[in-house]
């Protein structure tokens, strides 16, 4: 049963159950305690930002030093809150956070987002702080988010309460939750109004002193609005219960994991800017090809590689298509897909025979457009036609698509009506490269095709991995599916 | 001596001599043979290309259908033009090509750009058309670029005869060459004007029928415009020469090696699109660390990674040193270090006293001025300080730093004023990465430190490659020079 979970498990830490944990994200009643002077960081600014987020929940500011913060009471101490509270978000002097969760837990308060820094990152004083502050949250059944974090977002209910300035504070919903062992995918690190598949939650680990990533994992798994979870760790804390978690969590929603810390020199440091061990990348290898977690190189990747698995379908086999207008992105493409186990189709004949008709020797892979839009004018206005045989042609189970757009932009209608035609028509990823002089045009027409669901990336070979990747996935997922079938 | 070169080599190509090749960059007349229609693609783009570049040499179309094409008078055939002419960029059916070329010889001209595409890219009677032409050039002494290529460019004469639109004609003078077996190197493909560094020379190859990389960088070894060469290539047409020149050549210059066809089916698809068979990749790898070619990964680095080169200094040992607002950042770029060989180093006693008095526990590698910016409200203000103590460091030979661009960008200012303290005074690599919430201020901000000589990159891991590939060429160069000091 889910509430058993909540006892001990061997290494001494509780197991969260999900009521736990919706508190983080799902809380009604938030209590602020921090400093209300204004700022690019503090208690402030996450007034604000839960404010302007449109959260609709009641939040109660704590510090005796101020009476009013953005038009709201501020109450000299938690105590003085004339209403229980879900969650408190406490941003005070690290010596002086172990006092204020006791008067939390006076008060009833069970969840705790710690962005004070100062714990197990910073000395041995910090880490005597930060076991003083677990061994007290576990006895009280207090479960804590940091210390050292920049928190937590939930984009269904405007829950953002960013402890830093980022001069937006809404963020467009959607299946995407990025979750990571660093403020550096919080909202005033990047851009999200830029991502156009949106993101469900949002969570810094932090220090990991109690909540970590097996516990959102957990939570995402029975999350509705999270169908893709991307993750960035130094370290797995629990192995087991990963292994386990993960390889249920991948049967249901893609995993993608960037793992830091793989080489010696890295783990070093991560074990002293987090204060926690890294493991050994060797076993983290292991368990993503075991478990069906798909592994991420880059750190721009936990943003830009989830779009395709939120936006399109997982290919059915491993016969990519390609188009392009230059023959040389072709190559780099094919070498890319062989990383993945993806390797260049043919056209069928009757594509074939399609294309060439449109321009002689266009009917074959890679479909280079390039020479039919150097010699004739009106090639532009055969484009539906050629992407919707590229697309449609039984060998093609995927196509990686090279966009040129023209300094003007005017061809961009043209894409758009050829994308709109295959939309609905076609059940295959398509991952898009967009080139040119432009970057204006570059990116209106990115923006657009996003808009439609068609994910575009920044790299031709961004765009063949993500198609990879994809494939990658459900190769994992049916393998691992068919071993539980035999087990 | 140089005129003896344009004997026949081995495999029965000519060698060229440098005055062969400065025709194609440094014409003074100028014939442009082909469609004077307004499009996206032809003559009309070349000529106006050049007039709006500032070109000052001649221009001469030709065309039998034409009178007049911008101002200028177009000439029914070649022989018509009432002077000598350097260069023929040839853009017309490949069927009429070798006719042209015919004239185009007894016309005297020796150096020909083709455009036309339908050569041994295309089919067999295309690669018929291709020796044909080829044999004849031989026989007259005639050079080509080409055919199937976008052409060159040379910024220091204005000299950009683009035959697609780009939208935009002048491109800035820098100390990067860029050389390609593509056109996506070219105006048309990529947006020059945001490139900080400039160009020096822009060259795509096509399909290599007659000049090659190795002319190219023979050329560009001698072209006191060019520091740095960054090419792409499907394969190396004649690796015993390629060895002897980029031994040469990296004694000097770095040269950027971006090879596809690495796999057996990105060559094989090579072969197809440019009509010439791709190199053994593990050839080409051992060619590289034997001659200090620096290998690239990805598209986007042919344009990225040679600012590192062109900017700043190399780096005197592998000491690296990290500064960052987020230790996750730091984990990640020892990860990325380590693959060149560099490390973390550690601060000398000095530059810890003096950081960790500007706060405490900021004296360590890597420096995570996070901290303190949280928890000093004039953190700001010692920016400058800590910049200046962190790379003037004895321990430090190379610095990775990590910007955090603020939404409304006020803390530009300051940035810059750090950046300007250590410009001069301080002869170490700088290479930088900038996060934050708002593209437009990260952007300002890159400007600002681009265009003082600082490279910015768009990813925290190819700011540290862009450190490691420049430690990894003074390896190499080091270690060459040294071998042929022994032998």
């Amino acid at each position: 049963m889910a509430g058993e979970r909540t006892l001990n498990d061997k290494s001494g830490r509780a197991y969260p159950d999900r009521d736990d944990l919706s508190r983080f994200f799902e809380p009604s009643r938030v209590a602020v305690i921090g400093s209300f002077k204004e700022g690019f960081f503090g208690g402030h600014v996450i007034v604000k930002s839960l404010l302007e987020a449109g959260f609709k929940g009641n939040i109660f500011p704590v510090n005796p030093a101020y009476e009013q913060v953005l038009g709201l009471k501020v109450y000299p101490s938690i105590k003085d809150v004339p209403a229980e509270v879900d969650l408190a978000l406490i941003m005070i002097n690290a010596r002086s956070v172990m006092r204020v969760a006791q008067e939390c837990s006076e008060k009833g308060i069970r969840a705790l987002v710690v962005v004070s820094d100062g714990f197990a990152e910073r000395d041995e004083d910090g880490a005597r702080l930060q076991d003083e502050l677990v061994g007290f949250a576990r006895k009280r059944g207090i479960r804590i988010i940091g210390p050292n974090t920049a928190g937590v977002v939930n984009t269904a209910n405007g829950f953002n309460p960013c402890p830093y300035e980022a001069g937006y504070y809404r963020i467009k919903s959607g299946p995407v939750a990025i979750c990571a062992q660093t403020g550096m995918v919080n909202p005033q690190a990047f851009p999200y109004p830029m991502l156009s598949t949106g993101v469900s939650k949002i969570c810094d680990f932090g220090n990991k002193c109690d909540l970590d990533e097996c516990d959102l994992l957990e939570y995402l798994e029975q999350d509705p609005r999270t169908a893709v979870i991307s993750l960035y760790l130094e370290g797995i804390r629990d192995g087991e219960r990963f292994f386990e978690l993960a390889r249920r969590v991948t049967a249901q929603k893609p995993v993608l994991l960037l793992k830091s810390g793989r080489t010696a020199a890295g783990a070093k440091a991560s074990a002293s800017h987090t204060g926690s061990l890294a493991a050994d990348d060797r076993i983290i290898e292991a368990v993503c090809s075991q478990t069906g977690v798909v592994r991420l190189e880059n750190f721009r990747e936990l943003f830009e590689m989830p779009k395709l698995f939120a936006f399109q379908p997982l290919p059915e086999g491993n016969r990519l298509g390609i188009m392009t207008f230059t023959g040389g992105v072709g190559v780099l493409a094919i070498d890319e897909a062989a990383k993945y186990g993806l390797r260049l189709t043919t056209l069928g004949a009757r594509s074939s025979r399609v294309l060439d008709k449109i321009f002689p020797g266009l009917g074959t892979m890679p479909v280079d457009i390039g020479p039919a839009m150097a010699a004739v004018r009106e090639a532009f206005d055969h484009y539906p036609d050629i992407l919707g045989t590229a697309m449609g042609d039984g060998r093609v189970d995927a196509l990686f698509n090279v966009l040129w757009a023209n300094p003007s932009g005017s061809i961009i209608e043209r894409y758009v009506e050829a994308y709109e035609a295959v939309r609905n028509r076609i059940r295959k990823p398509l991952a898009t490269w967009i080139y040119g002089p432009n970057p204006a045009t570059i990116k209106a027409l990115g923006e657009r095709l996003e808009g439609m669901g068609f994910p575009v990336y920044e790299t031709p070979e961004s765009a063949v991995k993500a198609l990879g990747l994809a494939w990658r996935y459900r190769n994992m997922k049916e393998s691992a599916q068919a071993s539980t079938e035999q087990g």
